[in-house]
């Protein structure tokens, strides 16, 4: 039994997301299909972050374990020749066997795109944001995010399970050309955390709230206390790390 | 009666091209449409070029005449209503009556981005060329185009009408992250110009042809001469120069 370890990059878009439903497209379910068709057996993908509907990647990471002797080249080239154009496998590599895609990560990367002008090309890339934005007042709401918190109050209720408390690693708003991005890393996300965060810095940028409401909502530890989230098509996964020994 | 302008950017993956068409999806035919609806009157709209289906833009510029008195930032806002996603309205100005947005342009810009590894947020805007190329190979074939010359073996064969002597006054290729640009500017292209020049520069890179090639196929003035056509899908229109008396 081997481990076999893929980093994917894909367009939300026309997906449900990532993960498997009984109905609809789901990334999860083309990928499984085009395993199936290429390594001729029924194999179960686990990402290390199960991405909402229209929210992006590219740098998913996926492991399944197969009998399969099929080599990793011959293997990526298979599944794209196979995939739809909006799924790409980037790498394919074998990795040790007790690799767990979604359990070994410690720390996930995700960028939020906002323009601010309208934009046909980047439409499902972007959330455009037709307001002036106070960047300095976003980036100062947003400094008490950093560090180790109990992120209840960016959290979709629902998912709570595995527990609350997020060490966000780094967290800063760029101006690239003619786009803002929040980039963030943290060890781990909760449900809608990123956009839950985006939503609120962009309420505080254009005025509505002052900054201090930032601060004040993560220690509510109440989800009823954020901003509304931001558009799913503006988040994309853009990688995941893992403790070197695993060489991924 | 005003002449009236305006900048726009479209996603060309699911058009048919600029140019009005009997059947199928154009950009002329949304933009039309959506100017009936706004203004209440039939308009021509006129573009400074008419690119090819699954070619983009964004900054193509558009002019049409009207009696209609409405402010441009009325009828910006009105035509980013009722257009689809894939068609926006960057800018709308007031222009002189002789300005023609075909006719008064001096000078064209595109861009053709090419991509060295599989991509699917980039699938529809960028050309995957999977072979290694020889970067530097491809710019000095590229420098014998700069200049004025006569283009016939760079052009389709039945768009010569006008003539086929143009003027490049910049060219060249970049490299911007993972992506390799081709920046070109003239006062005017022929028709399939800059993607034959690509799909040489693409089959001289990669080694099936000399670097020299490029300046025989120049001199030869015959479209059997050239290279294969770069897809349409790496191709952008960026922007259009006018006289400044214009002000556009």
């Amino acid at each position: 039994m081997r481990t076999l370890v893929l980093t994917i990059e894909y367009d939300g878009t026309e997906f449900l997301g990532w993960q498997l439903q009984p109905e609809g497209r789901t990334v999860q379910g083309v990928l499984e299909e085009a395993m199936r068709t290429i390594l001729q057996s029924d194999l179960r993908a686990t990402a290390a972050g199960r991405t909402d509907a229209g929210v992006h990647a590219t740098g998913q990471v996926v492991h399944f374990r197969t009998d399969s002797d099929m080599g990793v080249e011959r293997l990526k080239k298979g599944l794209n020749g196979v995939l739809p154009p909006d799924v790409r496998v980037l790498e394919a590599t074998q990795a040790p066997d007790d690799f767990h895609a979604r359990f070994s990560a410690v720390g996930r990367r995700y960028v939020y795109r906002i323009i601010r002008r309208p934009s046909a090309m980047r439409r499902h890339l972007a959330w455009y944001v037709a307001y002036p934005l106070d960047v300095d007042a976003m980036r100062r709401a947003c400094n008490p995010l950093a560090g180790r918190h109990d992120f209840t109050s960016f959290c979709q209720a629902t998912s709570t399970a595995d527990g609350t408390v997020c060490e966000v690693r780094e967290l800063e708003w760029i101006e690239v050309d003619d786009e803002l991005h929040l980039r963030i890393e943290a060890n781990r996300f909760l449900h809608h955390m990123v956009r839950t965060i985006v939503g609120t810095a962009v309420d505080i940028g254009r005025g509505r709230w002052p900054e201090s409401v930032m601060a004040e909502m993560l220690a509510a530890r109440d989800r009823r206390a954020a901003g509304a989230n931001a558009p799913a098509r503006g988040l994309c996964l853009e990688s995941v790390r893992y403790p070197s020994e695993f060489g991924i």
